[in-house]
């Protein structure tokens, strides 16, 4: 069987995205349950010098944006940092999935060779294989923010859980 | 050009397992310099209904393991989760990399649509394709542990940033 490059980037990022609405209901429910602004959220940090919650949604959402466009040879769409509201975290996650949406699948498999180049911070410019950008530098930067908001808004009393974080596995069947 | 399962399987856990090393290092010298017995980190959690650290190790170690000996039609051995000291949870992450340099990258690559047959908690098992389980099971399960592991040592103090838990990104350079 021949593997598809689009198969192992697109959809995994997009099927993250969508569990991560989950948690978000979640959150807010048990803000709503508890009485409270679910706004509270966003500054919340695992330590002072950590992004908050706000940050971490738009940083993963930026590394899915981001390396969706450049596998299939694209310029990334920008988009605002400028979220301030529960319900605008989640518009930004829908902006970045209707972004995955216009990505087009044989774009990204015809460039399985190619070359990426990516800024890292604001002076740094970096160039790797596809494949191995997508491996060894999207999809860890991807879940270690995707993870850290989470963890966030578990470690603040929210019931979540493992399932949660996965969402709808696709394709899976019980035995 | 023809993908590989295995270049997006088994480095791919490899490298993060190293950098992880790395981490346990910067913790270990953060409580040299502070005074206190590094084994006081295996307990902390985020919340009190999450694993501690030792567990969170384990777990990442695991799905490791287990997703590279799954894709290869093997079966993974075991590892008894034991570990009471910091030594013991860095020759953890030791013996599951030597694990993975035992697995042949052809047998992955022959297996790439194989359906992979895993337990999920202590009754079920389910049943998915290859590269679907990698993508979709094995690795945010594996970066979830991972990335809360982290998330433990850094909010209890341990000053380590992004870099540490990229580790060494391979075939990259400067543009």
């Amino acid at each position: 069987m021949s593997l598809s490059l689009y198969q192992f980037s697109v959809p995994v990022f997009e099927g993250s995205l969508a569990a991560f609405l989950g948690v978000l209901d979640k959150a807010e429910a048990h803000a709503e349950a508890r009485k409270f602004d679910a706004t509270n959220y966003l500054a919340l940090r695992l330590a002072p010098d950590m992004f908050p919650l706000t940050r971490q949604v738009q940083t993963f959402c930026d590394h899915a944006k981001n390396a969706s466009f450049r596998l299939a040879g694209a310029q990334p769409p920008v988009i605002a940092d400028d979220e301030t509201t529960f319900a605008e975290l989640r518009a930004r996650i829908g902006t970045t999935r209707n972004h995955l949406k216009t990505i087009d699948a044989g774009a990204v498999d015809a460039g399985a060779d190619r070359d990426i180049v990516f800024p890292i911070g604001p002076k740094l410019k970096m160039r790797m294989q596809g494949p191995d950008y997508l491996m060894h530098f999207a999809f860890p930067n991807f879940y270690f923010h995707l993870t850290t908001a989470y963890d966030i808004l578990r470690s603040a009393g929210v019931e979540v859980g493992k399932r949660d974080f996965l969402g709808n596995i696709p394709r899976i069947s019980p035995v």
